[in-house]
């Protein structure tokens, strides 16, 4: 069996939009072992589209395809594929049930053009989209051949492939032999310290291989591996993971689409510790990261953003003298930042943050990138001086992904 | 003139990387004027790169690769183009050197597998790779036509193709006309209330077209128009966009990559204007757009994340009979977070927001997606109620996006 993706959109080949579903289809494909070979981009040209989708249908059994599913007439997919499968569209009752349910619950009426989005292939059928108006589509031709057409809207594309269109393949294309991999997710060492590590185990070859991947603030390390069935390609996942473990220790962090923060916010509730956060130059983002996790509430009640030395003062305690004389970016000021929050919050933990983002604020002696972070805990105070490459936003990232590992590395020690 | 990408590697075909340097190139492209068509991704498989290949050379005029060029046996790109083009593979002396240094320069002796990265296909110029060791390689033949290959590493691509490659194209291929884009900003409109108003621009037929692109927060119209020159190109775009703001008026907050904190902030600034933040249910986000504008301290000295009930109630004074009997999510709620944290950091602005980001924590009459946010202003304290759809994180960026729209709207109107 074998696939291919063929993603639609001016916008994607003007480089306006970067193509993440055509990486996450390939990841949902893999995982059920049905071999991927091409992923092509077109623009919204009939005649162009046309022949990518011949060719594709040719060479492939199943054919998935996203985006130019909207209800305006630069959305030409739908037209396309009746072409080139010889199939009539035909006005689908469910389907324009669900389109105009979903103008009334948003008391908007139903705009015309809209009424497009209910045609439907013969014989095809019609995915529910939870999120927006274009329904995806299952078109089965040509005796064990198919067709997917889904939304480009990655929010709306991914719910249908998890709740439909996986278990659609799995029952009807998944053969012989399965790829799954997973990810072991480390930070605190550089890519090229990552790649020293496990250097022989980055030369394996199939079916267990390794491939290094560094994020801003995290190197994944992905084991993929391909066998009969599941139990096998996890065994051969497990033997891997053991020795990259070994190798990584206390630099690893978690797995596959864990966040960092997730891993956090788990060991807090896990140790029924609670956490207050005074940041400056993080300005929000380690509350925000904090907070992306339902339920975050329970162990982290205050955070404070105090981006200017006035409420470093007033609200943090941090004397006059003390910025005067050490400076804003200094251990003094980001000591006593963790100990007032924490004693203002009643928290078990603290976090404090300064440093300077950039692009401008660098001195001689403070360079962009130097940021301080000191961890409050119920017996002492960790500081620590850290210096972060890269631009405003990369050394944000880094320095909060420092903070919460520091948190981690205390709760998991 | 017209051209093609190939992006060769496995990592691609089985979604481990996301494609960025398809969408780069393609809008580095379109800015020369030099029309694109297809984007490919294939594996390291020698077979079927090369009859992707050779498809793309018989097609377009310029074929752009990347990856593939590393030194290991994985790496196929360079023995695939010489058996497409019937080129012989020469030991270039200049490149060779430059891989030596690169290797000198870390104090790490030379891979013997590195030689092969110093191999040219006959009459080819090679680019320098001042980061990595594959040189990129401009490869024309068949008169008119030329391949270019490039390392996939982003790092390493974009330098040779800011310095090289477009330098190249502009000058042997970027023939008449140019193409260039214009995106329009809306925010508070769906993308069908969008549609509505511009249906007719969305239905422009080229030289000038216009394409509708909703992100989470953000509804974006794109003009495309392609002239003789960019000063012509530039007018039909002016013309088009002026019939543009006249439909869309107050939703339009900015152009082509403009976010609204960046315009938030410019407004702060230019009207002398400080603003506190008071946050619950977006828990740091807000505070975090502001900070990622450089220099946004002058205009935010304060923002608390006050998400437990107990620092509303200490820190910004919502009494406890008001948390108690309207809810931690109401008007009442929100009116006092604005009010006293503008009172608490002496800013002629402030921002209250508390909702239901979800999963969890919706009731009968405090539906999911149930925010509320507070202007405070000099005068007076504006209060919005939304209903905002999507999972949490969708929920918590629409909300920050509203709010930020009001301090906008503010500020502007």
């Amino acid at each position: 069996m074998q696939a291919e993706i063929i993603s639609i959109g001016t916008e994607l080949i003007l480089g306006k939009i970067v193509n993440t579903n055509a990486g996450y289809l390939s990841r949902e494909l893999s995982n059920l072992g049905i071999d991927l070979f091409y992923q092509t981009a077109v623009g919204d040209n009939k005649l162009r589209l046309l022949t990518v989708l011949k060719r594709a249908m040719h060479r492939s059994d199943i054919v998935i395809l996203t985006g130019g599913l909207g209800p305006t007439v630069d959305d030409i997919t739908l037209e396309v594929i009746a072409q080139a499968t010889q199939k009539r569209l035909i006005l689908n009752a469910a389907v324009l049930k669900d389109i105009k349910v979903h103008f009334q619950k948003r008391h908007i009426p139903m705009p015309k053009n809209n009424m497009r989005q209910a045609l439907v292939p013969e014989n095809a059928r019609a995915l529910k989209n939870e999120v927006g108006t274009a329904p995806g589509l299952i078109i089965p031709y040509d005796e064990k051949k198919v067709l997917i057409a889904l939304p480009g809207v990655p929010q709306e594309l991914k719910p249908m492939m998890q709740r439909d269109v996986i278990k659609y393949l799995a029952n009807n294309f998944a053969g012989e032999g399965v790829i799954i991999s997973q990810a072991i997710r480390t930070t605190g060492l550089a890519e090229s310290q990552v790649n020293q590590k496990v250097k022989d185990i980055l030369n394996l070859k199939p079916p267990v291989t390794v491939g290094i991947y560094a994020h801003t603030d995290t190197v994944d390390l992905n084991i993929t591996a391909k066998a009969k069935n599941r139990l096998q390609a996890k065994r051969l996942i497990q033997q891997i993971e053991r020795k990259i473990r070994r190798r990584l220790k206390e630099y690893i962090y978690g797995e596959n689409t864990q966040t960092l923060e997730e891993v956090v916010i788990a060991a807090l509730k896990k140790a029924k510790k609670t956490i207050a956060v005074a940041e400056s130059c993080t300005g929000g983002l380690i509350s925000k990261r904090l907070t992306n996790v339902s339920g975050s509430s329970k162990c982290f009640p205050l955070g404070i953003v105090a981006y200017s030395d006035k409420f470093k003062q007033s609200l943090l305690g941090v004397p006059k003298e003390v910025l005067a004389k050490s400076g804003t970016v200094s251990k003094e000021t980001v000591r006593l930042m963790a100990c007032n929050i924490k004693q203002l919050a009643k928290t078990d933990l603290s976090l404090g943050v300064t440093g300077i983002a950039g692009p401008k604020g660098a001195t001689k002696n403070k360079p962009l990138g130097l940021v301080y972070i000191a961890l409050a805990t119920p017996r002492k105070i960790q500081i620590k001086e850290f210096h972060f490459h890269g631009d405003r936003d990369a050394v944000r990232q880094r320095a909060s992904q420092a903070a919460l590992d520091l948190i981690r590395r205390y709760l998991t020690s």
